[in-house]
């Protein structure tokens, strides 16, 4: 695929065999496993001497179309790869493109260096080979692992720790916070800030709770672009291994996440709200305070849960009920509209 | 509790008149109130030199089981407390709590200091005791009250007024505004740009209305993380004294809000709609321009207001209606989806 | 109208006939149109030495009490304006009323200067009249083009271009990027960052998918406060020419617009879903991915689209339908709440 210079390094030539282990597939016996693959590409686009993919029935025509030297795909649709085009069998088609496109463009390792504006407290550590960027803030007590990278702006605050290999966007900030190894902060993530807790007087007046706790992000994390994850009133705030929010998304004080949950654009989850593990929530999604969603639930883009959602189960709406009562409300929506 | 001290300082050990006085509450007569307490816990963690509280009976349990040192909660539960415990009874008890809480764990004051780094107009004037971070700028004629705090990169713009005791956030921004006293705008906090106002032209361009108003932030307003309050194009956008803004809430241009209003994550209010007192929004609600919610009306959580909501009404669903009449409404669509 | 003058310059006095002229209007022959005109103002406030307009009927009676020396307004209602006051008659008023409040509030030009302390790479090449404020930071390669203006802490990343004219507000940062002319971003937006796209492994891990697509924003794209724009994965996230978007908006991987298209506050577009010329969508709607939503389409504030809008038609509800359904099952909704 023609990646733009500018922005992104050439692809490194790789050998078919280490395309096929990347892509946890096999090819058929007697294929050259020594021949050379310039780069990665899409079906429409793709060289002779490009890889490409195919994980879905939709993209048939294009494959049969397809120019690529090499394609990835179920070994069912083994039979639909045009000749002289090598079939590469992967049962895990999407991963195994993905990790192929890894190893064309691998993430790029941090440069060890640390810009001469950065503001970095006498006693912050930092761990070997961290990249720090123009104008990053690193404040009193923080310890940050190795190979960690602050984008332009950072900001870590006082006493965070990072584990070895987190990155910290342009423009992000982080306090009250402990993170894993490989955590991601996106341009603009806000993480440890005082969370929406406060006493109503008796005229009407605001008096904010102290904000005691911090936020736990456990190993690979991600947080999107402008997310925004509020530190803990008396507990902490958790998300756990591997969950990734996207852009604009909310956390409220004391939340916890299980491991791998995905929060889509724009999600927001309410104070003290638990989910699980692999819990899932489509785009703009809201979340009550002091519910539990279970682990593997679905919960549909736009939904509103208002109480518990069990394990495993998928709900939609608002308020969100089991996705199949969505749906039959949702007929008869359709003809109370006609 | 025990409060990080990575983060936290150390709670202020405090005498039991002291508590009692904060609590607003009162002990059974002959109780020592010179004892010494260490600190604040909630009931299932706290020790004997520790305060707790109970708010809601579905704690009662919790209390049963605790050893806290003293429980502030409701007369009406006296008799909940178990023996050894003091009972501090305070009708108020979430209030008096947080007073307590405040009372061990102040909210640091202050540090006269202004970051070597930090780029301050010539013109601008600072007043005395205020704390100014790394890399924050005070553009030109800006003026800061007394005992204000800007975080790292914070950016006061040309002539903004900020009232004694303002917190600015780490990487908020604040132009084109007036603030009274103790406003806080928390990290990526966006005060003052141009609001969404263009004219089109007959060929489908846009032109740009130039956006001539200000924002007017009254004594004790708080915005959020991320959150945006556009400045208004012929008037202002005022949001009025005590209203707190959560994170990632919309405010457009000429927006108008009376005191005390409670707008929740992700609400969007459209320019031009007023709001009166003490007007409470939930999270993800929306609010169409041009229209008026009353003092004390309470808008649901993911609710759509398209019309005028009078005082004191509570209002759900989009497009938003009374509850009484919502909540009918989801009663019958639940039969539908059966 | 009495702007501010700590935050907006004095408008520039005008004659009666650039007036007439920038309203794009005519005037009755005979009038003198060498008069001077000292500002504009709305109806209620306006003085004799003051232009004001008025575009809606609802605000007759305030065109019936005004004092301003001219009013711009549809040629239908002439006889509507006070004796006294001169009645600048443009078919195209609010588009009239907003050149003639740029004439006289013109946009401040650029002062061609760069901040001693942005941090701007050897090689990065800056246009002439560029001014760069403090602490903005340009990263190796970038290329900005004559009179951009970067804000307080704006990062232009690597190898980023930006025609003529462009505006990055404070604390924006945009990678991966190449913009038109008089692109503006406004303060906190974030462009060209990593979209949200991984792989999911067998036991629940996820690993990113690079992403290795860019950011192409048209002549004249405005993107609002905080909102965020991700580049693509194998191909362009493209805005086309004219295009806005207000504040808190999410824009995901490979989506494309066509020109003019709005987005107001908090709407959110999923990956890979196209919109095309002049699509309008209210605040709070949010798209699926891999849809279309034709030319002209307009979707409804709050709206949930889940499948392709024809162009031309006006959708609303979740699931979005034609507004005419919709509506037809609001009424029905209504009936069922009592």
């Amino acid at each position: 695929m023609a990646v733009d210079p500018r922005f992104h390094g050439a692809p490194h030539p790789q050998d078919l065999a280490a395309v096929v282990a990347a892509a946890g597939g096999h090819v058929a016996a007697g294929t050259d496993t020594t021949r050379r693959f310039a780069g990665a590409a899409p079906l429409h686009s793709a060289g002779p001497d490009e890889v490409s993919f195919l994980d879905n029935r939709r993209y048939l025509p294009a494959l049969r179309g397809s120019r690529a030297g090499a394609v990835i795909l179920h070994p069912d649709l083994a039979a639909e790869v045009p000749p002289g085009s090598v079939a590469i069998l992967a049962a895990q088609t999407y991963l195994g493109w993905c990790r192929v496109l890894r190893l064309f463009h691998p993430p790029p390792a941090p440069v060890a260096s640390i810009h001469p504006t950065a503001a970095i407290a006498a006693d912050a550590s930092l761990g070997a080979g961290c990249e720090i960027g123009p104008y990053a803030v690193v404040e009193s007590g923080a310890e940050l692992g190795a190979g960690c990278v602050l984008g332009p702006h950072a900001v870590v605050g006082r006493g965070v720790v990072l584990g070895p290999g987190c990155r910290i966007g342009a423009h992000a900030s982080i306090s009250h916070a402990i993170a894993g190894r490989e955590v991601v902060l996106h341009p603009g993530a806000r993480v440890g800030q005082e969370g929406f807790g406060f006493a109503v007087t008796p005229t009407g007046g605001f008096e904010t709770v102290p904000q005691l706790g911090r936020v736990l992000l456990g190993d690979h994390v991600e947080i999107g672009a402008n997310s925004c994850v509020d530190r803990g009133s008396a507990q902490d705030t958790v998300l756990g291994p591997g969950t990734r929010l996207d852009n604009l998304v909310q956390i409220g004080h004391n939340v916890r996440t299980g491991r791998g949950c995905v929060l889509v654009a724009q999600v927001g989850i309410s104070g003290s709200t638990l989910l699980g593990d692999f819990v899932t929530l489509g785009g703009q999604a809201g979340v009550v305070g002091h519910v539990s969603i279970g682990d593997g639930a679905r919960i549909s883009a736009q939904a509103g849960v208002s109480k518990d959602v069990p394990a495993r189960q998928d709900w939609a709406g608002s308020p969100a009920r089991p996705e199949r009562e969505y749906k039959r409300t949702i007929v008869q929506l359709r003809r109370l509209g006609r």
